[in-house]
């Protein structure tokens, strides 16, 4: 018996939501699709015997096949659809009981690369729409916590320091911002049909269309439209842009997700305290230590982006050493970096719809943390504002206040510097309302809200408008 | 003095042409041409001293910059924006002899990010720009080859061996087509404009147009404008996709242009001779091995499609780790794979263009390498031809013609193939005038020619339509 | 039923031997072998009751444990650890029919880190020693190439070119010098065993060792000793020395296996002709077209060696990233690229065995493609025995013979080239016998048997002396 | 005038001190010492004349080139070597006023490779030189902070989580024992001298040795000793161990760099505050905000490891594709990797020696962070400690007693715990002083003394025993 691999050592893509689109069955499942669809496009185009698509159709049934003994004979010819070839025919000719002739539909004019390039754009293109679904759950959450949080307060970092007061609800959107340009990207992707035949010239399909109305090209549209795959122009056998710009679309949504995880393992740690991960029995949960709650859906996403960077150098790489008609090595290269990112992909837009969809935010740690810099923070304002009322040395003056206020202890050094500053500038020229005003963080807030909303308001499609698209 | 790099470990970007575009001078440039931009977008604005602007493009100027000592002081604070300031802000103080205040106009309400994320877009699109032009030389070229080769007979290859009947228009073509589509991508790229701020909050900005007629969202509209770059609709400090999405551009352009140099230095082989680089005084000459002529621009062009893959996996791996507002490293990694993208790109362009505008073609050995393989090359087509025309076991009596065959010797195939498929159809059913067809290989090309003319067809802006477009 | 991944887009890695070397089952069988041998540790070191150890064993079956299901739970904390301790501890205390309170034995002081750690040096020992193998079988067989093939002449080449006269033997003993190198280095890599307790800090074992004779130390060395694992000094919890190492050697190993497929990929072209891939049934063979046998175990080869690079860097990125004890993602992204360079290495092995074993030399293709290139491949060392007999000039007046030369056609540069230096250069001063030699490529072949039987000589462990050595 | 690279882009390798070592000039350097050395062999080997060495060492100054017109003109050969050969030649002939006939011992019977790669790796042991010196200052560093800090307490981490209580000393030691160890794998690297001739078969050399004392092979050990590099017992031009090897160790090293600079980005945050930068005037600073303290120097060395795994990778990928005798593409792409590796290694180093050097270490914030998790921290002792004392049920009880602890509000925890601890065990069987061990950090730290001893005393060669090993 021939064991596999599980995803025991890959927990973000360990699901069986994941395995179901992407794992070895699928991939048959795909290409025996392709060869049904096939089938169809020649006998409505009275290329094959009546009645030949219906029994295609029943012998492609996905669970009849071996994948274990499959993938093993896939050696010899170096493919997968070779040895599955073999035994589609041989069930077709056993479920041809009619005898319609329909072993005449199988693969037809077709070269191995034609059925493979189809079927993984097929399985891309299945991946991807769950996929964004997935992402629309997660867009969906985290403008809900822009909106909710537009006023909550917390500190801007920069090279891990303090840098300036901040809101959660802008961080939130940001992080969408980041998501739904990626999402949009990817899923106005074409993921186009391959049909070339065996060196690329349309030759055996040439032959085969020669006196009927079809050409190699309408056939080509036909089994794109059949499949729900984009048409393509011309074959594409050894210009992989589809591929690449696939593999690329799909690492550009994963640095988005990590970008997330990157800052909620931060934010979430227990210095910090700003944000949790949802909780859930089982999760994050450490035998010995009872008062450990692992970020593990954070973590997760994060082990899955950084996996990203290298699949998707695999894949130029493959187009850029796409010798010949078909190359000696680059495509097979191609297939389970194509099929890794899609399961990463995946299985990381599930974790990450549960994180944002559960996350716990903790305004009050914001705040403490935002106030742990002191009133120093505000000094860029607060010089912009008042340096003009100082007269020509106004910076030096203020830097001057700056120098002493940090000579205070930082539990001082508030009072401190509203004392300098009270010192430097009389009520008459700034108010105590005003110097207050500049020494509130919620002043200093320049354009968040807007900033927010401008992004929001660039991706309406991935804002889920009714309550109906909770998860499945 | 300090040494810089100019390229001798990289003789793909040793051009001045590619030093002028991507060289640290032309980094210095563009920041310069950032700082001068937004002097007078604020000047423009009201929120700038009258006659400010004048100065600090006079400042501007990169020739009175010392590289060597600003790179050495950039590692101070972490990125050349910083020591380049405060060498700009003293220029425009000793420059501003009429006081018009011009250092105020100088960085106001910018942060180093805004800087150096704007001059390094400001920077890629100055590349771009040119890239294309050696581009369009190529595909020019590329699409003339396609033409004149539309009939010239080759073979095609999978996984190195012989396939099928081919032309050499149809590689040109796909070549074209790889470079066409990759640079049209390149081409629609918007290469964003960045303002957001010390935080990314606009804060600086939001405070500074208080009371005036405009935004910082109008003032980031106006900097776009004015260096000829993409309008924001929102800082994307933190989201990278303008980044990764121009080195995938990049790459795949490379990806392309890598394809085309493995195909030639395999067809440029003696063994294979089918095409010849350019002959030029001074290249690919061995010193000591006077009849060694080595495809250098090949081999070049191959180098820089080989980094490519690397360099945008590193720009990806930035993006999904950009921490907090500003990260603690990954945007500074950021940078030489940005730039060294854009060199390689422009590098392995130029040597390209000269190759495919000069590239030496030879039909004789195309012909001579296709008949190698003898008449078996066609036995996909004879068999779909002729087994109709022999009954139920039409498939098994050619199988065995073609076993027979094989056991002659390879001179005699030709004539023994055509002997036992005469004896196999009688010239009733199959005339000699037929059978002749069905074994010349011109007459097994498929769609061939159309195929060319669809992918040539569907990128008419890569065609120089007149002969003005002469490399420069 | 949860579907599992059996290499059907890998087929390099599609065999039995590989998953039952690196499968998932492995993966568990590893883990419970460590619990297992643990449990044997602290019985025979009086830390575990009496009769433990062999109730940890009888439950550490692999094959009563559900790999899907374990896989799927390992979402919950991030590793499979943790669920199959839980399986692992109910089927202890069910085989406990007698009471001895196996359950202590199970896991005592460790943390899951330990345990994967641990185990995924034991999966990478038992797969790099079946490696091993095949690699001496590889090597045995290059070694009996490059004596059999010392004096067979072909073309050395150089960027594509031909550079000078060359042999295969010397082709063959730098095949075997790379491999041999890097098998070397792989062998001699230490395997370390991981002991440092939840936090690294060793807390438990200590307390658990306190009062006894053992110390957490004595336990760690006994544990490697009983698993044939190498001791560590020290926990290497963040230290990842120990997986780069191994990652590392098996790319260099990959790279070695790469090189050779390379070249065997162009040498068995059909315009070249100087190797074949060993004949098997149903390999490399195309349905469509009976001519064509392709390069299966190569392009097989090339493809894992293509593959190697980026994951190598995937666990160098693990390791510069691995912050705190224990770190936030790094970790995981270990384990799949860990596995999968060994499943690589050991499919691509198995392949290159099969590959040398039965490679199918042509001289005289060799000799037919070194004439090609005609007597102007010597002229480096004719020039550097005549110019001396010429006098001042005699560098020039070579340059000119070969110049002249170079104007006749291919099929006279022979005839011409020794005429014109016979003008050129006296019988008395050169004699016939001696200019033949000149133009006789076998005498211009250096020092290519000494350099060959060096290379052979330096790696005498990786050349099987018995004829027993035949692959199982 | 051609501009060159001077690191604006790069600021982690921004300094004099790398370009010295690895610019353009270092590379034009070496390339003239290897030409220079071998003079000397040939001249000593009585196989140059008289008086050549002399020469051609005086023509090998690397001030009188002109790097930029060497890098430009490198594209006509694809290689640096050519270029630079025509120029020291024609130096070499005016320098001879003598006569002695020096261009006789330049670059005889060299190929390019024989010089590019002897060149990159004796500028390879260059700058490992220097950079062992920055590592051993760095590793001293650490040392002293292990010792200084044995018992400082600090919390340990694990997934971001507090874990167990840990000590900065032991901290130390661990990062210690990553550099170390890929230290003293980079200090026993070989870097072997390469000497193949033209097509690898030392032809040349043969001819020119015959009738002499010497061999090709002891020319080459002559050469090998002269520069200080390892001999090689035969050319392994194809054969890219050493290459890749050497890449490797310099990202193992950037590895441990890399995880130290993590370290310190987050223990030197406002939130966390255990650790500080070292100040230093200029650094870190940010003009607008003046509490903000950047940690440039980790940023850097980040910025550095974050770069080096694609390097390597680019190293691996050119040794999987060195096809034939020289290959068509591979080699160009090593020579940018290695040298950019070595350059981020060396400008990492310097950076970390100063940041290990002058690190201001917080034990408060250490012990108050400690604090933060509570006496739970210590729950995996206790537990191992008390349930014992409670029979049957006991650990069932104790997870009662944390549960219920948990309940409380953080700053009653350790007092409800003690309390609950105390209700369930008497006096009489856990003393008040036993309890109070219990529940104090400092007694569960296991070995952390013992394996900082360890690991400290496993590299004795990487701590300087005197203090003079000062900065230079």
């Amino acid at each position: 018996m021939t064991d596999g691999d599980f995803g025991l050592l890959s927990p973000v893509t360990a699901s069986p939501a994941v395995t179901a689109l992407t794992g070895d069955r699928a991939v048959i499942a795909a290409i025996l699709d392709v060869e049904a669809a096939w089938a169809a496009v020649l006998e409505e185009s009275g290329l094959a015997p009546e009645g030949s698509a219906a029994v295609v159709a029943e012998a492609a049934d996905p669970g009849h096949y071996d994948i274990a003994a499959i993938a093993e004979r896939a050696q010899g010819g170096g493919n997968p659809v070779i040895p599955l070839l073999g035994e589609l025919r041989a069930r077709v000719r056993s479920l041809d009981t009619d005898g319609v002739g329909a072993a005449k539909a199988v693969h037809t004019s077709l070269t191995s690369q034609d059925v493979l390039d189809t079927a993984l754009m097929l399985l891309a293109g299945r991946t991807v729409s769950a996929l964004l679904v997935e992402v629309k759950g997660t867009t969906t959450a985290l403008a809900t916590l822009a909106a909710q949080h537009a006023d909550t307060l917390c500190v801007g970092r920069s090279l891990t320091q303090h840098a300036l007061p901040y809101t959660f609800g802008l961080k939130a959107a940001q992080w969408f911002n980041a998501v739904a340009a990626a999402a949009r990207r990817l899923e106005s992707l074409e993921l186009p049909v391959q049909f070339g035949g065996a060196g690329g010239t349309l030759a055996s399909g040439s032959k085969l269309t020669a006196g009927s109305s079809a050409t190699p090209f309408t056939l080509a549209d036909s089994l794109a439209a059949k499949l729900g795959l984009a048409p393509a122009a011309a074959p594409w056998h050894t210009s992989r842009l589809a591929v690449t710009g696939l593999g690329d679309s799909l690492a550009s949504l994963l640095d988005a997700f990590g970008k997330i995880a990157a800052d909620v393992v931060f934010l979430s740690r227990p210095e910090v305290g700003e944000l949790g991960e949802p909780l859930a029995a089982g999760r994050g949960v450490s035998s010995a230590m009872p008062q450990k709650q692992n970020p593990v859906l954070s973590v997760l996403i994060r082990s899955a982006a950084l996996q990203a960077p290298a699949l998707t150098s695999q894949l130029h790489l493959a187009a850029a050493t796409f010798n010949d008609e078909r190359p000696d090595g680059a495509w097979h290269t191609e297939w389970p970096a194509q099929r890794r990112l899609l399961a990463l992909a995946l299985g990381a837009a599930g974790h990450l719809r549960e994180l944002t969809e559960g996350l716990r935010v903790f305004p009050e740690a914001m705040r403490r943390n935002l106030e742990t810099s002191g009133p120093l923070l505000l000094s860029e304002g607060v010089t912009a504002a008042v340096a003009p009322l100082l007269g020509e040395d106004g910076k030096q003056r203020l830097q001057a206040v700056v120098d002493q206020t940090l000579q205070a202890p930082a539990s001082q050094q508030a009072d401190t510097y509203r004392k300098l500053l009270r010192e430097a500038v009389p009520p008459a020229t700034l108010p105590d309302a005003e110097l207050d005003a500049l020494l509130d963080p919620a002043s200093y807030l320049g354009e968040a809200a807007e900033i927010s909303r401008r992004i929001i308001a660039a991706y309406p499609e991935f804002i889920a408008s009714t309550k109906g698209t909770t998860r499945g």
